[in-house]
């Protein structure tokens, strides 16, 4: 058996992480046959949606035929399907509460929310994929992990717990705190990991600096992130990398996925993992959701459970965009495609600009790198003699901000090489205004980027 | 086997739950003196405690030895010893992070917070008695279960959770959101099961009012209860469970003593069950901790962990007030002794007016009896001419305040029957002040119900 540097074994189910990716194909193939044998004849809303679309699972016996074959189904096709079948939807399967492990609901800020039902049998066989996930992050039973994110009606927090109690962790589940105290909790417990989303870890960078706590002396050695794109952008990522002194790992893709930490960073510098065994992943074309494209293209991602019993996702559109490259096992010997930079960002969220595509983490990414930027931002767009106008409005660090108060030309220049950098890797010409420090409000779990004036609300008619 | 009327067996464990209680107690002396020794040889804490007061293992040979001979810890002594040996103290046992399963922290108002640790299988040892006593208050595979606890820092929800998890049932961990919300989810889910505090169990009648939600019609058929005295006490028990149409069973005793459900409500006409075979419980003269006193007084609660290797509790003073009875066993077949009322209140909380001792919880339980009150209510305490004032002031239901608002007369005969109850019950005039409904704050969480202006803060010297 091989040990790591801990004298742990390296994987948590090494003949499955390491496995040869066509043997693999084989067992997916055949696992999505069961699953779409079982939706079709178990599940009401796959029924009627294969029907109505002309579909019968005798139609795929390639994995090919999985894509260019299957429809789609969406979030939003879900939501209307919970408001027909309350409270599961057609799609739950097991839905009685004897069956039922767990009953987590999502925000639902436009209007009702969707719940979510984990079987018994999927909620154990998820503490064990998780454990997988949390293995490969570099979880071990001699870490001490505290979790920032927050354990509610949102799925969120529940994952990451369910994998660190399996391995054996000490688990520290402190949820949403003052930041302050998140860091003197840290400093106290000896706490080797942290958990939250990637904002959060950057917003803690300010708080750590006014505490005049040097993150790098902390015990904390990993950063487990998620809920949000960012975690693998490199931009991104190695600002938080450099601040604590501790490995960025993402992980995670959507509520309606769970186990959803099959999206999992091993080694940061080469992305995103996916446990395609578990919940196969396709990257294709976001017109056409039936279109492949090649590997490193950027497209659409579709997400299938593989296992799941309760509410199984089927294809289902996430509205999230990405590429996917495979080339050979990376380099801690899994054998599993991977996303180099992680989910890129909501289609919904991208922002067309004078004709240009930009997405709100983009924006982040390039700021990441510039001299003086701090944590919080926002894009402000507003319509200008019907011409959509961005103007991107950046904190500085608290350092930076004492060192350019008296010396408008160095901020000046601050502002100007934010600016140059936009332009240079967005194609775009987007004016930067500087903020100081604590400007804006802090993000304390998922951040909220985009102000645009342009989809306000018109004024309601007297 | 027997079965419950839903077919399910009656107990988690017959054998133990129904054993007889002087082979039970021949079991309870056997693993204190393994606990003595234990704590003795390993943990310095005690060590030191123990010859500080002269005192050995080996003197115990009786559980009349246990009370009457080993010396009772307290907070402030773990408190002190935390600050001492940081962060679990030197009674910590397994405190490496491979040995603990859970890290939680008390709120530490009056300055640090202190910390629990579990190990690995104290954690597991837990999961299984968490079971046992949750199936003791009715819960079973086929319920949904409504956490409304927080799910943080502190030890409150996790020992619910993790009981109900292990039986099986559908958990739904809400954690604390609005009011109205928690009420549209259970009514949305069809929630079997509600746990939260009692009080805030008697605030959502309230909002359950005034959205014109009949509590009765609700799924919800047990109230599991727990974190401050009063779900025992016939007087407020008795309005949430005919508020609620819905059993109201009181659990849990204090962070240090997890498993803290070893306190566990069965049948709520009987009080809670005292499941010493894993949590010994003693109830002993107030001034002394080694004086036993007969059953039936009231005295101070003293809790020993039998089984517990991480933080290890022996003796612990817990600064409650109760009583306990023995009459053979219980309806439900139990052999466990138990309190009546369950936990009365804090000693540290008991007020002292013009020479009579009153808990507010007695005050509370009062006024659920008096006709017209809401869920809320304060105890305002002031100094007038050097003489402690104590008054009353308490909230209208809703409809009462309606159908009395143009009724001075009507009012006024509710103020005075409430203050009529007060004086019958406590042996003290008590004014009463009565307030519209929504003067005072709400309940979410743990009730604050005294506000002593005798205690408030002098103004700092210049």
């Amino acid at each position: 058996m091989q040990t790591d540097d801990r004298g742990y074994r390296r994987y948590w189910d090494e003949e499955r992480e390491t496995r040869d990716p066509r043997e693999r194909e084989r067992l997916i193939l055949e696992r999505i046959r069961h699953q779409l044998d079982y939706v079709y004849a178990e599940l009401p809303f796959y029924k009627r949606h294969y029907d109505a679309q002309g579909f019968k699972p005798e139609h795929v016996s390639t994995l090919e035929d999985f894509t260019t074959k299957v429809p789609v189904i969406t979030k939003k096709m879900l939501v209307a399907d919970q408001a027909e079948h309350p409270p599961y939807g057609s799609y739950a399967g097991a839905a009685d509460a004897a069956g039922i492990a767990r009953i987590q609901g999502s925000s639902g800020t436009s209007g009702k929310p969707t719940f979510y039902c984990v079987s018994r049998t999927d909620w154990d066989r998820s503490a064990d994929l998780a454990a997988l996930t949390m293995w490969a992050m570099g979880a071990r039973p001699s870490d001490i992990a505290q979790i920032g994110f927050p354990f509610s009606l949102f799925f969120g927090g529940w994952g990451v717990l369910q994998g660190l109690e399996k391995i054996g962790c000490a688990v520290f589940p402190v949820g949403i705190i003052p930041s302050e105290r998140h860091l003197e909790l840290m400093q106290h417990i000896g706490s080797t990991i942290f958990s939250g989303t990637p904002s959060y870890c950057q917003h803690l960078i300010g708080v750590a600096e006014q505490m005049n706590i040097d993150l790098r002396k902390l015990p904390v050695q990993r950063l487990i992130v998620g809920g949000e794109p960012g975690g693998s952008l490199p931009g991104i990522r190695d600002v938080i990398t450099e601040a604590w002194g501790a490995s960025v790992h993402d992980s995670g893709s959507t509520s309606e996925m769970y186990p959803f930490t099959t999206n999992v960073t091993a080694n940061p510098e080469e992305g995103v993992l996916l446990i395609n065994d578990e919940v196969f992943t396709e990257v294709v074309d976001r017109d056409d959701a039936n279109t492949p494209i090649p590997l490193g293209e950027r497209g659409a991602v579709v997400y299938t459970h593989l296992w799941r019993e309760s509410q199984p996702m089927i294809r289902f559109w996430a509205g999230d965009e990405t590429y996917m490259v495979y080339d050979g096992p990376t380099s801690c010997g899994r054998t599993y495609p991977r996303l180099p930079e992680g989910i890129l960002g909501r289609l919904d969220d991208m922002l067309i600009i004078r004709g240009a595509n930009i997405y709100p983490s983009a924006v982040e990414a390039v700021l990441r790198e510039c001299p003086g930027m701090g944590a919080e931002f926002e894009i402000f767009i507003d319509r200008k003699d019907a011409l959509d106008e961005m103007v991107v409005r950046a904190e500085l660090t608290e350092a930076a901000a004492r060192s350019t108060a008296s010396n408008a030309e160095e901020r000046e220049g601050l502002r100007r090489e934010a600016e140059g950098r936009l332009a240079r890797n967005l194609q775009i010409r987007i004016p930067v205004e500087l903020l100081e420090p604590g400007t804006l409000p802090p993000t304390v779990f998922k951040a909220r980027r985009v102000v645009d004036q342009r989809t306000a609300a018109p004024a309601p008619p007297a």
